[in-house]
């Protein structure tokens, strides 16, 4: 089967809906925050070369090359999210019949489980950026595309908040707490305050409409 | 060219991130709505044929019918959102020498502007109902899932709030005031509460995992 960034959107939403246990909401945590990062590149895409825009240039240039390697790194991600819960799933479905057999198991699923939580907590950092870079795209970038950074901002939050829901599941299945702990205090570090300053820059869209 | 849900997900970021008008935010909106009703699809059809939860069985599939109707209309608005743009843009290009020209094309321009008001707000609206219907699947889903309809009540928020943009922005331009603002009411009529909503959507699933 191709990669699911090489299938089309129809399929892709037909895979989603299905009773298949991928792809999953981790996959679609990946998509939102690739749209996020595309739609900052849309509005720096549309503010370059812009004689009005001159001033301002520069800063968009940056800004799309940070949007365009975050967009790269999350289309990963769609793939990333796919192939850790596949590993997940085969570390379950391995033999325990016996004790040797129960504690092998066991120790590939708890490493497998560090791994699963790692991925979407990458994701959830990536998906904060996207955040961040929304801001500058807002702030300064065309007035005639704005609401695209309106919706690159309400994308990348949607995004973040999905992929942290996926490290919650996979951190709270570990027997390792020092390892989840760390996980969990890393996620919510990222998480807080961005309602906040995703509404802020939201409305600073609006304002500009 | 072949319409957007036929093009793959890679080709779609491409087309979001490049300088081309279309697609931009609109599209991005109901791709994330679509997202939303399939992840609640998804929920229903890994809930339905469960002894477990016989005793939502019933519920399940209405609401997964429900859901993949409302995937299906928003799958159209990914193309809806190009073509009228596409359209009004039709309209601005027309000459506008004469006065005659001027008074045609400006009447052509509002008639546009009715229906690119029309499009982003029955977006907005299957965007609502798809929150609700995430909280259907939050509230009795299958647990082993219930993640995803967390993913599902996000992406349907970020969606809702990312069509809004552009029915601002489209009756903001009207020069029919009275439908605009009939518009207007009747978008901030479907907000209001949509975040506190989302966000109690989110939180039971947050408590379930």
């Amino acid at each position: 089967m191709s990669e699911i960034k090489d299938q089309s959107i129809a399929l892709f939403l037909d895979a989603l809906a299905s009773k298949a246990a991928t792809p999953g909401g981790g996959s679609a945590a990946a998509v939102m925050g690739a749209q996020s990062a595309a739609l900052t590149g849309m509005v720096c895409n549309l503010t370059i070369g812009k004689p009005k825009y001159a001033e301002v240039e520069n800063e968009m240039r940056s800004l799309l090359a940070k949007s365009e390697a975050l967009r790269a790194k999350l289309t990963d991600m769609i793939k990333a999210d796919v192939d850790v819960f596949n590993k997940l799933m085969a570390c379950y479905g391995l033999p325990k019949d016996s004790e040797e057999e129960k504690t092998t198991r066991s120790a590939r699923i708890q490493a497998v489980l560090k791994e699963a939580t790692d991925v979407p907590l990458e994701c959830a950092k990536a998906c904060a950026e996207a955040i961040e870079l929304s801001r500058i795209a807002a702030d300064k970038g065309n007035l005639g595309v704005i609401s695209d950074a309106g919706v690159a901002v309400m994308a990348g939050y949607a995004a973040l908040k999905s992929a942290a829901l996926n490290v919650y599941i996979n951190a709270g299945s570990m027997k390792d707490r020092e390892f989840a702990d760390a996980k969990i205090t890393e996620l919510e570090k990222i998480l807080n305050g961005a309602d906040i300053a995703s509404e802020e820059i939201y409305q600073l869209v609006k304002a500009k409409l």
